[in-house]
């Protein structure tokens, strides 16, 4: 199968623009002002790794009506070209001084002359990617400017994804899929788990992976013990359970999954939380239809979990959003009572706690259609894998 | 020549913490309160890739004495208590209602009744990794608490580096120089550049490096115009100049420099820009010792450049500090007098305009000495070089 198309047609932007503006005129914002790359990227198409440097702030402005208007450092002008904005304002950054500040102060003055209302994000899984001092000053010198939180507006909006979107993120999806499916080749007793990681990293660019944001893993005889380190230079062992999970992107795109092998026989109980979290992830597949919620899929998959482990683990939800970020709106966990749409991209995450201080974590990516969940990943084998 | 050692003994850490506490004394700061990656890692040692996840907010107190307090997500409790921190306070999360907020709250609440100053980072180069309303509220829940900014202590702890940082940037910097050794074997005509940038991936990777979390580039006939857009598809062609930039890892540590290939024989402009930038870097090697401003460096290159392109470029800058993140302060700039001293880390980037509407860079990564600068990368060929 060919590779989908890279970046999207003016259409898409347009649409995802002309959305946020009804939302807006709902919420009576006056526009949005946005900070960060995926909210940038979303509206305007501007996709660069130049973000890594935390040194320059980049804004968007969505007006309540037309498109989008760029207040960025001039070295982002000739990408900015590129996409379907007009409205380019640049400054030559870094200006510890004004960085930025008097571009927008430009452009919010007459709203704020009005009292007009604009929107910035505030919300759950946001930040402010400027200096706080420079946003408290920009704000100081907008007397009359109000501010909303927008959180939900954006949220709503990249919840959903296109069919562009899914397609990218089922192509990463696959790519991860073919990458896990070459561990058994690549993994035996004796090699360091470092040397795995990067050997991953290396079959993942081989499968067509543009890169490798995030891996982390774990192993240890009968069972790791925590999933968000780095990795160690332990070799692997007979007896070992191990862990990769990783966050593979193509296109700007996240996949987010995991697998778990043993390292020759698995002892009983990791055996047995292996079959628990397959079958916690095929209630939380079964149970991933619109209409159902968030907290639905939670205790879908919870209910199935407690057979092993009825403290609900403390890595605070079993799945989330994923798209441009290895992590996106909603959570599956009680307190999130989204209501699940068509063309949802999620994980299913279920994990459990076992033995002593033991920790076991399977995933899936799925997309929500009408007629229910469709796996994006290759599922898992039924049993755990021996390599 | 093994690799250095991973991580960093608990003094290095207390040393880092006392040192912070003495500018602290000096400021009148009852604490400091970080919340971003590179400063919850420098103080606590706390290394992991999660922060992809942008969901969970992440805390660090310094207190005037002692050791610094985390205030995390359950999810990294593991983590953090192989670290040389021993109050570690979690909470699970996500809990949009309260993430970590009245964990906060009960730790600064004494010193809001007291009427303290507490430290933030609300400077250059700095963001509020938290969601911007939860600040707000956590505020507005403790009056009394005063805040100043703490860029300045922040920025002059980190920007120094320690014997073992140095040992990591060098090593990564050498692998990324036998990376970049290996690209006339890699690249030729006919290969799509974003195929040359998944060969450089697993090349620098095979050399040894944890990541590559930043890899830009660019190539076109005569000359490459934009240095941070991810690659296209197109093949190299003949007479095309090549460039790749690239912050590879190791350890949580970064290189950050490029290098400049011709496909073919260059232009004879391609050719000239290239001499005038090598020549720009050693000025700025020359420049680079003890006492010497980031001014006067700038100043050292852009003199150089102006043989060629006088407006000194967009870019606004000319290199920067390099360590925990792929660029940091100070900045090669006419705004910037931090005087350089023993052991700080710099890149050397000069870059110029050229024909119509090229551009081109050079990078490399130094380390001030008494005596002047280290080169960290092996230098760049005088000429540039054909493949």
């Amino acid at each position: 199968m060919p590779d989908p198309a890279r970046g999207f047609p003016k259409q898409e932007f347009a649409a995802r623009t002309a959305r946020a503006q009804a939302r807006m005129a709902d919420a009576g914002l006056a526009g949005l002002l946005l900070m960060t790359e995926p909210e940038v990227r979303y509206f305007s198409g501007f996709h660069t790794l130049f973000w890594q440097s935390p040194t320059r702030p980049w804004f968007l402005f969505v007006p309540a009506t037309g498109t989008p208007i760029a207040i960025i450092p001039e070295i982002g002008a000739a990408l900015m070209r590129t996409t379907w904005l007009d409205d380019i304002r640049t400054w030559s950054a870094p200006a510890p001084d004004d960085d930025g500040i008097s571009l927008l102060t430009d452009l919010l003055s007459p709203m704020a002359r009005e009292g007009a209302v604009i929107g910035v994000l505030k919300g759950h899984e946001t930040m402010l990617r400027m200096p706080l001092g420079d946003y408290e000053r920009l704000m100081a010198g907008l007397p009359g400017l109000r501010i909303n939180d927008a959180t939900g507006i954006i949220r709503s909006l990249r919840m959903v994804k296109s069919g562009r979107e899914i397609e990218k993120i089922a192509h990463i999806c696959a790519i991860g899929s073919r990458t896990f499916a070459k561990v058994p080749d690549i993994a035996h007793q004796g090699l360091p788990l470092d040397a795995l990681f990067r050997a991953f990293r290396r079959e993942a660019l081989a499968q067509g992976a543009d890169d490798v944001p995030y891996l982390v893993g774990g192993a240890d005889q009968g069972g790791y013990h925590d999933v968000i380190s780095p990795p160690s230079s332990r070799p692997l062992a007979n007896g070992d359970i191990v862990m990769l999970d990783t966050g593979a992107t193509w296109d700007g795109y996240f996949c987010d999954f995991d697998r778990n092998w043993a390292v020759g026989q698995p002892d009983d109980s990791s055996r047995r939380a292996y079959d628990v979290l397959w079958r916690a992830t095929q209630a939380g597949i079964d149970t991933a239809r619109p209409g159902n919620t968030c907290r639905d899929l939670f205790h879908a998959m919870q209910s199935v979990i407690a057979e092993m482990d009825d403290q609900g683990g403390d890595v605070g939800r079993l799945g989330h959003g994923l798209g441009m970020q290895l992590t996106e709106w909603p959570s599956h966990a009680a307190f999130d009572e989204t209501v699940l749409q068509e063309n949802m991209v999620l994980t299913l995450e279920p994990s459990l706690g076992y033995g002593d201080g033991r920790i076991m974590v399977h995933e899936e990516n799925i997309v929500v259609r009408a007629e229910g969940a469709e796996l994006l990943t290759t599922r898992a084998p039924h049993d755990l894998q021996v390599i």
